[in-house]
């Protein structure tokens, strides 16, 4: 058989040889940086005075600019070329600032939410094989791949009452992040109101924002805890508060359960409060469950949908990158009932038409595997639970060893922590007007090479001071790089005690 | 080497009867529709007498909802639940419609722009090693893989008068599609007017509705043709009727070079017309050049970044799936100054975030194959067009001996040809009001086995009539799918005269 072949262990060094020869063989290719600039000057000072149409220039001039004189131009040119309204103010993102940051290899990374765990073997080698098929490199089905599609029926018709059909009540989108933007295209209007829970997974307001509505923001808020153990459990709403945010301009929630970040597992209680308001103001769900399988000992996941009068209004999203901890594969789904569906297949098709065919066939194969053994330890959904939960463990400890006192999450994989308790000097770093966890990470990056994520990063501007002292940090790790965290954290205690 | 190990050419049967063994177990597995659904009658008809609120049901008779009974209510409740305004009128879809037609395995499919030729053996290897790689199978940098943006400055600072900036001035996106998706987004206002050259590819339409803004039509009209062949070069813009196109409210041309469906592939002095019109109005060029590389004997692709002035206000499109015959990788770039491919890496960064990191890494991987011997015949961006305009010659051959007048393309895969010659009785046809070249590729699917795509589909609903009498062709097919159409037409031919 093919996983019994010896050419597959030594791929990995095949790559690594092959990269380094590719690598130098660039090098001779490609030299950026090497053609004549002499123009620069003489361009640049001719044009400031003229007309900022080119149409006005020398063809030989235009033709030969140099990249500094076509930056100079473009500032004055691209004034009629700015962003269009709906995205307006979108452009910071949280990832693409910290993950830079973390690029730096000396750095431990428990930033973003990136396995560096193995995904299981037979998920990569379906997708190998499956390359090798000719026809599984051209386009499918945009709306999901059919055996896909077929997969996550019978998946999901596991934990729902009713059968779930494959081509009208499931879509298959570029990852969980592609169901969203879908489900809020496709269903929410400008001036709509869209519940917001905070802390949220950063993408919601601007997604909600680029559609022209207005998130409405609710903060989970936390109980006193003394003496025993903070977990994340002892954050709630309060069923007040969120009852006040509901009225006749609310055309969705938001919810997200697994909590990221906090680790929150809804409970079936806390659930029923939202689906009667739901039903009651007639109002959509779009339910973010892509940390569904990862729930540890003493807590059980609930689906919204599956709630009495919910099916109906909900959007359930899913995502193979966390399901088999292969985030690049950027395979998501929402399954919901028809009427909703529909309007994010127009969304769908109207913007990437379909998902990658190699890696929807791979996950379907995958899925299969697992379908067949679900109530099986072995099952990935049963055992990278077990495995994460001892990495929780870990972290959970470490954290205390160190005088700090995390918020013990009951799902997912993050973990967050107060770390103003560390009263850490952040007097020299630069953007004093950062929330305190940005400023935080940043020096935390910098001086003790581990990186992490600002919880601030998921709230709105009106609450970041609520969450600005938390951090969060990501243990889907490997043993030895959380290892090495824990060497960094345990060094750094004993330099302050 | 891994390419010479033989395991990989038993992949496709071990796949094979990996498949067999799968269904076999999938049919124990998922026995959809063996639920009960004996409460349909009696739960349809007290509801909908009731409150539309399934808030005022009893649970239990919420809980049991069969599908059908799910299906009545949600008729009702679903009317709060419509789609967002943006995407009013922008469901049906020309590929959706006419592949499940061409489903039918009878069926020879020179429907859908989907090669069933096999893609470079190396291009496929490369996913294969590269799905072994624990690392590239998570996240990687949001606006495109590091050493896959870096390969497409290298190969495409061959083609333009300056160096580009890989990570400033590249976007990889879910495909073409996903390129010009961003591009309109993330530049086009409600009410802004953008010049849709007639035939276009169908999204260019939907995709400038769905920002708001107005799609301002202009044909291609050919100029008479009397004996010699009739040639996609005939078809040109009439630049007085272009002029007349653009006013101050005009933000945009999208372009299309090789064009799909023509096969034209514009002059330099075509290109320079629109240029200088682009200039004159101070207006963005979105050129869409998927097929760059599919181009025939005796012409040449230019691209209007290059003009005099054009570069700061063009974003052009490119694709792997074209560029590799792996239309299923779902992978593009658009490439432009950065001043306005910041604003496209806004709109990626709040609809898909990123995008799959395996194939973008065995993208970069082919890519750089074939950038080592740009000059040699073997070059996979050489060789290509080669196989295929032979291939283009065998359908004009075959077209022009049944008595068909098909224009013959000067680049892309695909022929268009005036099938109203062959006087076909589609008086049998449902849907009477769809245009001729709709009932026609029906009549031809059902009746032929033969299948294409109905150009009028390329068109707004004005110019429809335009081309209704034309119906598309592809020919990036092995040659025994081509004997196979070929066999089909002149049997049909034979039965005619």
């Amino acid at each position: 058989m093919f996983n019994s072949d010896i050419s597959i262990y030594l791929l990995p060094l095949k790559f690594f040889l092959l990269s380094c020869s590719m690598f130098l063989a660039r090098a001779r290719l490609c030299t950026l940086g090497s053609r004549p600039k002499f123009l620069k000057t003489i361009c640049a000072s001719k044009i400031l005075g003229l007309s900022t149409s080119a149409a006005t220039l020398p063809r030989y001039l235009v033709k030969h600019q140099s990249r500094l004189f076509r930056e100079d131009i473009f500032q004055k040119m691209s004034l009629k070329f700015k962003n269009a309204k709906r995205i307006e103010g979108l452009d910071s993102n949280v990832w693409i600032e910290f993950t830079k940051l973390a690029a730096d290899p000396s750095v431990v990374n428990l930033g973003q939410g990136l396995p560096d765990i193995s995904p299981p073997v037979y998920v990569k080698e379906e997708l190998s094989k499956i390359a090798a098929i000719d026809s599984l490199n051209q386009y499918t089905r945009g709306f999901g791949h059919p055996s896909l599609v077929k997969a996550l029926s019978c998946l999901y018709e596991k934990f729902y009452q009713n059968q779930i059909n494959p081509n009208k009540e499931i879509l298959v989108t570029v990852g969980a992040y592609g169901s969203l933007f879908n489900a809020i295209q496709g269903l929410i209007d400008e001036g709509d109101e869209v519940i917001v829970i905070v802390p949220f997974y950063d993408c919601y307001e601007p997604m909600v924002r680029m559609a022209g509505a207005i998130p409405v923001f609710i903060p989970l808020r936390s109980k006193l805890v003394d003496g025993k153990k903070w977990s994340s459990s002892d954050w709630t709403l309060d069923p007040q508060e969120l009852a006040s945010k509901f009225n006749s301009k609310t055309k969705a929630i938001i919810l997200n359960t697994p909590h990221n970040p906090l680790g929150k597992v809804y409970t079936k209680e806390e659930l029923q409060v939202i689906a009667d308001l739901c039903i009651k103001y007639d109002t959509l769900c779009i339910s973010d469950e892509v940390y569904e399988w990862l729930v540890y000992t003493g807590n059980k996941h609930f689906k919204i949908a599956t709630f009495p009068g919910m099916w109906e209004r909900t959007i359930t999203i899913g995502s193979a990158g966390k399901t088999f901890s292969v985030t690049g594969w950027k395979l998501g789904w929402s399954i919901g009932p028809k009427h909703l569906i529909k309007h994010l297949q127009t969304v769908q098709q109207n913007t990437v038409y379909t998902c990658a065919t190699p890696l929807q066939e791979a996950l379907a194969q995958a899925l299969w595997i697992d379908i067949k053994r679900m109530d099986d330890p072995e099952c990935y959904f049963n055992s990278l639970p077990k495995e994460l939960e001892v990495k929780r463990n870990r972290m959970v400890h470490l954290l205390e060893s160190v005088g700090l006192k995390p918020i013990v999450p009951d799902g997912g994989y993050f973990i967050i922590a107060d770390v103003s308790l560390l009263d850490t000097d952040l007097s020299d770093m630069k953007n004093s007007n950062e929330p305190y966890d940005y400023k935080f990470v940043k020096w935390m990056t910098k001086n003790k090479k581990l990186s992490a994520i600002p919880v601030s990063a998921f709230c709105n501007a009106e609450t970041k001071l609520q969450f600005e002292k938390f951090v969060r940090f990501c243990f889907i790790k490997k043993d030895s790089t959380l290892d090495a965290a824990e060497e960094i954290i345990k060094a750094w205690s004993r330099q302050k005690f």
